[in-house]
């Protein structure tokens, strides 16, 4: 049994509510459950210095989290003057997913940057993370396009993560810290709408996992990340 | 004419949301119109090393900002590797101003950390910030009383904080950012409950104001303290 | 009674003695009795980025401590690493201040950086700065004219700067360290030569003060920079 | 075909040469071709804070890249002032995988350190480098038991690692530089010498990758991580 | 012709101005003609952690420059955020020579922190900072016999240190900045009151020197750290 | 009796192995007995900021340590944020010492950045990384003349460095930890292969060394660098 009660393929409760910023160019506010995180996409008229005059644009990210989104309060990372490893892991993910399905030369010579803030946390921040930064960064994209800053398809997919695990031996879908703190295995899966794989990572945190365990973290994994395609589909509309 | 049509003397609306952290011991997200700050209060079961051994406790403020919680999107500080002057002239006020109505000895050798992180700013944060952390500071001790933690009076009054400022001339009441970057004076004024004045801050941002001017300021400034102080109390209630 | 004998309105005694660098085109020593900054005022022919091409110059400040400036040896800052956000609070004042009387339209495109540096502590180091930084920047402006580098009025006026505080229930002018720090509360006040405020800070220290308590420390700043511009006036015939 | 003319399924030269440090307690340098990697493990009569006095041991792991290990120089870590987020993402998942296959029990409450050091890179630095440092810890632990400072098992399986790719359409185990820089897919693979998964790292960056695709991966890296453990066993002989 | 006119083996004229500072134990302002170096000698209760417990103490030395002591504006080390490679060298130096005439045992398990700071600059500063601080750190030492902290003899020597260099082909001792910058050869010596060379460094700015050239220098450098220990020796009286 | 049996005037078995990089532009590998260390010559398109547009180059090195190239593993400087002050003191003397045979005007408007990184110290890692940088550079320079992108003499000559010290009384070329650790005068000596000084550095770990010992270490290091300019000549024949 889940600590949460949830089915084993049981996502928990999402949401993703659209311009919750006054200030940015698109905005979402995740939910999965009891996690949640900012998403602002900010349009900023530069590119990295490595990429000027290729007509070309660029998409990054950025993760935080406030101190106290955890159960103990974390020291601020502005105050102990540098990102964390797993931040910065975390950050080069989200970034990674993002463009995996974003046309860059039809952006044109812009930088697109998605904060992604962690409110409260309680598992599975990364992966609410990207999910709530696609909706972000197709609102700033459908901005840019009544101001004809765009013409053509920017956004190729959409782009969608969750978590599995292997909690008391069995593969569950979308775990919560509880979970997430005692499971044998964690993967995160990222992948498109179309049901492209962009991205896997799975770690023993106990016993090294099987080929067939394996197997069936990713397929959970796909029918969450349908799941939650749908979710985002219907929030654009 | 104020550019959100208010009178001289008119706040904006002002909410303060308890309980807004599944985490933290106390929480409060306080609204001043656009501006939006989570305030969260940990008890931490530790002092800084020069009070160890004293038998008093010690009350610490953190401030931060979102990197779009504005207009253009700032660099986030954990990035740049620090805290700016001004996070750091804010973060010293706000905790200044806590501790002025907290009695240490009562507190017990614990620290409290209050964070304030702007989720949003149009103007006013450090005045929002230090409003809503009253709140949340005041539910922490609560939280401690409720598991006999601290019985005496640990909060020995209510300290609230608001902006007024020279705009066009006239002398008005909590600025909104429209009005602040164009303001020719900028004062902030942190009082107690019972009309005690706790910080003043006035700065000639153009020409150098005069006394009688400053006296104006501050008249308007205890009536919108006495008011945001009946808001904690409808808020606490 | 005063730990220094000095009647409640009576500065302690001031010099400000010019042209104490080899290198700089101002600089000013000044004494506030034990209280000895090192004032310099250097011309750079550069502005920061955000003014480039706007044909207007720039005032910035720096203020320092020598360790052992102070009863106990401070660790250099330049060893941690940071400015301490003390430090950074006391050297964005001392700009603001300084910019208060100057026209930077007048002063063509360059920016005169002002050091602070404290060569002894006994309290009210920033408002010696201020004081002292006035004459450096004077004799900047004055070294500028000599070469035809600026022709028009580039300072408006004088500035200066004194503490106030409220010690042993009296309210008396110019704090020394054994004022500093016992005082209940301490105020810093910031005034142009023709009497205008461009700065005011006032802490309680300990129990909330009056607004009239405010009125008399305001009463005594006035006079004691009265006294200090007139300084200022001989120090530089 | 393959720009080293390998077959799809073929390593690179693999070398893995023991006690090329006069001072480390164990140590490998790995080559994988043109991939050098020095491996020392070192052993530290300190644990992490959060493990003291739990009678447990720690194996953490550390790596940097020499400046002119690739074809361009890098800027040099320890000169820019921090590691970058590649860096402590790859040091991050070798100590991860080395825990994996690590009694921690028996090693006692000392912390091994080992450091992977890249003396020329052509692809594959941290799959080679997991590969090294698993001898140079097996020395490390052997050199404690020749002096009676471990007695039962402290590792529990052999590690190694290798990565796998889509280059040119065709699934292909082992990628070096030239064909990693143009890959559409990337993978990573840690396994222990019993065929458990303890890590699955697989990116896209091209187009998405579909689950068959992968399936292909993990057979290359299943064979070819059999290959990495008999070379390690032949070592060790 | 030196540019200051003086003989080739001339000093400049050179003061030692003592008990210059309120708060420090010990201290000298040093004067090399225009090079004024500030030293305090501070006493602190603590030594390094790898002392701690063996009854020895501990000489340390720091080095600042104010921004304006040189004739451009240098960049201020504690807003670089750190210490430049200079600065580290000179004050390594300064600690080297210093320790070179102390009894360690004899001072007791407290450490001694010599301030230099510069606080205008004309060549020689570090041979000026080491000439001072040993004024500073004797007095230092004798506040502390006055206190009965002390009871043998914790300085066993004097120590002053020189510059010499190869200027317009020829040897001349203690250069200022105007030879400094286009000597062709620079050497510091350190040297103790009765003879004996604690440091030299001898560097050739343009071309090699000869053994020869070297000697000559030694000479100036002897004559002239006999005339400085003569007057520390005036300056303590 | 020397620790290693040497003689007096003997130095370690010296070997010079070129082209040990598949990147670098010149290479080399150089050991003194134990001290093994690995220095790459980088050409890069860009010289420093101050020396833009003068068609001159720039020779500079950069110094660093693996962790455990010594008998305790000492904290890695990109993980501790900063290099010591130790390793800046180093690559600023390999830098003047490279640039002291360098023709900087016949190198063209490039710089060539020489690292040096200790794989394993045994005491002498300063000479020993000049000696070999030497080697790189050249190679470095020849490499850029079969391009046709130097043609006159670059290197005006060879340049070698040694280590010298008192060891139990007695003057002894060439310290190995063993020696270094415990000689009470360390002395270090850069010359060119004609016999010029370049750089002296004489330090008294212990009591002052006197003028005739200094002698005593000159002339050893004469011969010792002698014949490390013959294995220089041997390496690049």
């Amino acid at each position: 049994m889940r600590p949460s009660k949830r089915a084993v393929d049981e996502l928990r409760a999402v949401t993703l509510e659209r311009s919750v910023s006054k200030h940015a160019e698109g905005s979402c506010l995740v939910k999965f459950g009891d996690t949640h995180v900012l998403c602002t996409a900010s349009l900023e008229e530069r590119v990295p210095p490595w990429l000027r005059g290729q007509n070309r644009g660029w998409v990054t990210a950025e993760y935080g989290m406030l101190p106290r989104a955890t159960g103990d309060r974390m020291r601020r990372e502005a105050s102990a003057g540098k990102q964390s490893g797993r931040t910065q892991e975390i950050q080069r993910l989200i970034g990674r997913s993002l463009r995996a399905v974003v046309n860059l030369e039809a952006l044109g010579e812009v930088q697109i940057s998605v904060d992604c803030d962690v409110i409260q946390a309680d598992g599975g921040t990364r992966t609410a993370s990207i999910t709530g930064a696609w909706v972000a960064l197709r609102d700033c994209v459908e901005w840019m396009r009544a101001r004809d800053m765009v013409t053509g398809d920017v956004l190729t997919d959409h782009i969608a993560a969750i978590s599995c695990g292997i909690y008391e031996g069995a593969p569950v879908l979308d775990l919560d810290y509880a979970e997430d703190s005692t499971a044998e295995t964690d993967a995160n899966f990222v992948m498109t709408g179309s049901g492209g794989i962009v991205e896997i990572q799975g770690t023993a945190e106990g016993a090294p996992f099987s080929e067939e365990e394996f197997g069936q973290l990713l397929g959970l994994a796909k029918a969450g990340i349908n799941r939650l395609v749908d979710l985002q589909k219907m929030a654009i509309l």
